[in-house]
């Protein structure tokens, strides 16, 4: 491990905040009004949870927001300056996408699990934000939209996220349409895993991420990787994969620790190792 | 564009009416009593999507039905009477499956979004015709099934569509037991967006379609292209490629305009380039 | 047809117990207290499974269980032995490994429709097979958990069922909390088809059995293989793929009969040809 010191407190680091409390780090978005995902930001949260992948000390890691928009997706403004380049922007939009792609993927394959706590709206690839997390909890005050259709623009990278998250006629309804859906849509489409009262949120993701960061980190590390890439096998592969991956796992201390603890109805201690 | 008249108050050709209304097609199937999917009702269904392609008049298109069938399916009598074919209708059902799974694929593969207004039931073929449309609203006397189990002929082509709309459970407890499902069930299975009072359908899809008509052609083209290409990708390979779809549409007149528009808070005016 | 007799008033072969009765086949898992997934379970069910597989007079299979617990996965103390082996039990390991998925496998690739009949917990391994059955009914005393991550062990290999049944968020929470989720949480994701009261899951199961045991088995088994087999494809090559399983099922004699009987209005006579 590399040595990391992450600020217990809270410390701002371009425009995430990064707070540390038992095992759980949470980044805040801040970039008022809109946390709009600017070059600027994207790289913030991106070098936050690169920052985390060795990081013993961070188990499981809380996407927040500051403000009353969890994020509207890409600096329309930041963008449209661009137009004025030699090249109308290509160059430009392309760093862009390619940015916003990353940092997606980072997400996914981040050894960590993340959760998303949206107390807000999140539309666009603040949308995509949310469905690029392993889990979600909203608040009845969230709401969610792929509006890029609105603007000329469709929501091509986000629908990638989204697509993968909820139904098909579900995704094209969001898609075609941009508008907003409520938190009980959101809920009911299997985009948000819960939703609980505004005032609520912080307690219900401190909950879930402490359950959640009591487990063996190695365990959660195996098997977030291995979530993902059974995900684009057909079955066969899949099986053969993962009947791998469990053989390992089974012979790594955590397992051997945590079956032993279980049938000696005892605590385990993980070491993640 | 090739120059397209398509009639505005309604012209049936072959068994299929055409009724432009405000950018909304309006496709109504007429082979009255079940709205059967014999070969001249897929190739006139299919003709009219085919000259909807490039012709700008028309942005949404609407499936539609007279009578209280959807759709009941292939047309069993014609199938039955090849029978007596020398080679036991062999050919003939080849060809029956080919166009019918080649309008199924018009559909989707189509640059206009599809949306199905179901009114009644829809079975079979006609259960894929609905499955397969980027959008369905239904009213609550519609009903779907996927029945050819009970007759001999498993819904096997049906269940490509069903299977890409609704999840395995869903989809095999349809096909395997043959049985009607009603339209809250094909709602929360995620077959159609909406459920309206019967005698609100055409409002319903009206209202639908007109918020989907007021868009970027060019946008909604590109997006739902993208939709289909992206959902048989890897993660890795789909942020590829629809990292470069949203440069190409960044650098497109509508999206200039379109954000423009945004930023300038007014009104967008679409060329559709 | 082999010629096989399975018996008809219950037979217990290894931990697996037979029944026949109308075509359908019930193997309940009896293997106090919690239906471990030893290898002789596993071993006893996947010979069960094998040989119905050519016996004409199974047309559906109903897994069951004996006692309150479905299966609470593989058996722990089974595997912890083999720890002491000299390769620290990584040959047991994989053997018991590659025997699980081949199990849940030969439910997949079963000529004959399998329904779980879940009046109890199902974890783990245990889950995964619910998940594995091409229908499930679940009482309102059924509880479902992959709990892996709780002992070290991530359920990677359960989780190749369950996420090809519910939605990456919802599998996520069930593998990252490890947490159990009633009988209306399993039908809301869809790991389950239907919930009834306890009392009646036998009866509930014997009425959706019966209903596709009605079928015919010919129908049944190539719209089955079809059905696993389109879902791993492109929607081109399903279309390809399923159109000429649809040519071959309708030159078939049970499709004949079948689409004869209906338009004669009359009942049909399955010969299984």
């Amino acid at each position: 491990m590399a040595e990391i010191v992450v600020p217990a407190r809270g410390e701002t680091v371009g425009l995430v905040e990064s707070r540390l409390d038992g095992g759980v780090l949470t980044l805040t978005l801040r970039n008022p009004p809109a946390n709009a995902l600017s070059m600027a930001m994207m790289e913030a949260l991106k070098a936050a949870l690169d920052r985390a992948r060795e990081d013993k000390a961070v188990r499981v890691i809380v996407l927040a927001h500051g403000g009353k928009v969890f994020s509207a997706g890409h600096d329309l403004k930041e963008l449209t300056a661009h137009r004025k380049d030699s090249d109308r922007g290509r160059t430009f939009f392309t760093n862009a996408m390619a940015l916003c792609s990353s940092l997606m993927q980072t997400i996914v394959s981040h050894p960590k699990p993340v959760i998303a706590a949206v107390d807000g709206v999140a539309t666009a690839a603040g949308c995509q934000l949310v469905a690029s997390c392993d889990l979600a909890v909203a608040s009845d005050q969230a709401r969610f939209a792929t509006p890029g259709v609105n603007i000329g623009l469709f929501c091509s990278t986000p629908m990638v996220a989204l697509s993968r998250n909820v139904s098909r006629k579900h995704a094209m309804e969001m898609l075609l349409t941009g508008e907003m859906i409520d938190a009980q849509k959101a809920l009911s489409f299997g985009l948000v895993n819960r939703v609980v009262p505004s005032g609520e949120v912080q307690a219900a993701v401190a909950e879930l991420a402490g359950t959640i960061a009591s487990k063996s980190p190695l365990t959660l590390k195996i098997g977030k990787e291995a979530f993902y890439a059974q995900a684009e096998m057909g079955l066969s592969d899949a099986y053969e994969y993962t009947a791998r991956v469990m053989v390992e796992n089974m012979l790594a201390r955590d397992a051997e620790e945590g079956i032993g603890a279980f049938i000696e109805k005892r605590e385990p201690q993980w070491t993640g190792e």
